[in-house]
């Protein structure tokens, strides 16, 4: 289910039963939004998109198609229901999903919500360079707690 | 199902008899590889990433949490299904794939494989400004009998 070296496997283990995981090389922190059942749903260090969210697979694998049928449709769900609760608490204008993996291969979904005030609002993220926005813990929290509304 | 003035619906609705359309402003031309259940599956008409292709829903829709359950799991089958046959196709060493729709809201996915010679590989393919590389009619051809393949 995990694999060695992988960047991602620690912040799936970590998460399944604590709130946040600190990434030792960079001290960025993915804070736990819910554990799905083939994933583990996390709101983005950098905030800059409000809502930015990752759906990280539970099990290693690199391509869709590498999960057995059953387990890759409920990880497109997870990554849906994630979505459509950023979509209902945020309101952005349009969200962006994706899932890239060039540099990290274990499976995890970018959900970017994009905003009416957005600084490149028809083009992809990646466009636009920026600073990462961190936000105060408290603020963290009230986001999470907005998603978790919309996660039963 | 379809929205007047969206510019995939057209796509759409020509490709399920014909093979090819060519949009009337950009003069690019979107070529079938398969009509799957909920979607079209296309190559894009550039093709500086070989392989890369679109998997535009049927049905007119803005998010994946707006199509009816049964049709979203569905689209989203078709579209790994496709981006399985350009990995068994072509063999990238990775697959990236989004859904984004922030000038085209249509739903559609966009499957860029990614090799080993790719001129930004670690970071999406956003980050790298290059000029669209058109090919024959008999290249595009070859690549949508390889990926057809493998969409039995």
């Amino acid at each position: 289910m995990s694999q060695p070296a992988c960047a991602l496997c620690p912040v799936v283990a970590s998460l399944r039963d604590g709130v946040s995981y600190r990434d030792p090389q960079s001290g960025s922190v993915s804070r736990k939004i819910r554990e799905m059942p083939a994933s583990v749903a996390v709101l983005g260090h950098d905030q800059f998109y409000r809502g930015y969210s990752l759906v990280i697979a539970k099990t290693h694998a690199t391509e869709l198609h590498h999960l057995p049928a059953a387990e890759r449709a409920q990880y497109l769900d997870d990554m849906v229901r994630v979505a459509a609760a950023i979509a209902g608490a945020l309101r952005p204008r349009k969200l962006n999903y994706e899932l890239l993996g060039n540099t990290v291969g274990h499976l995890h979904w970018h959900l970017f919500p994009r905003y009416e005030g957005d600084p490149n609002p028809t083009r992809p993220v990646w466009e636009h360079a920026h600073d990462p926005k961190t936000l105060a813990p408290e603020e963290y929290g009230a986001i999470i707690a907005a998603l978790q509304l919309g996660l039963p």
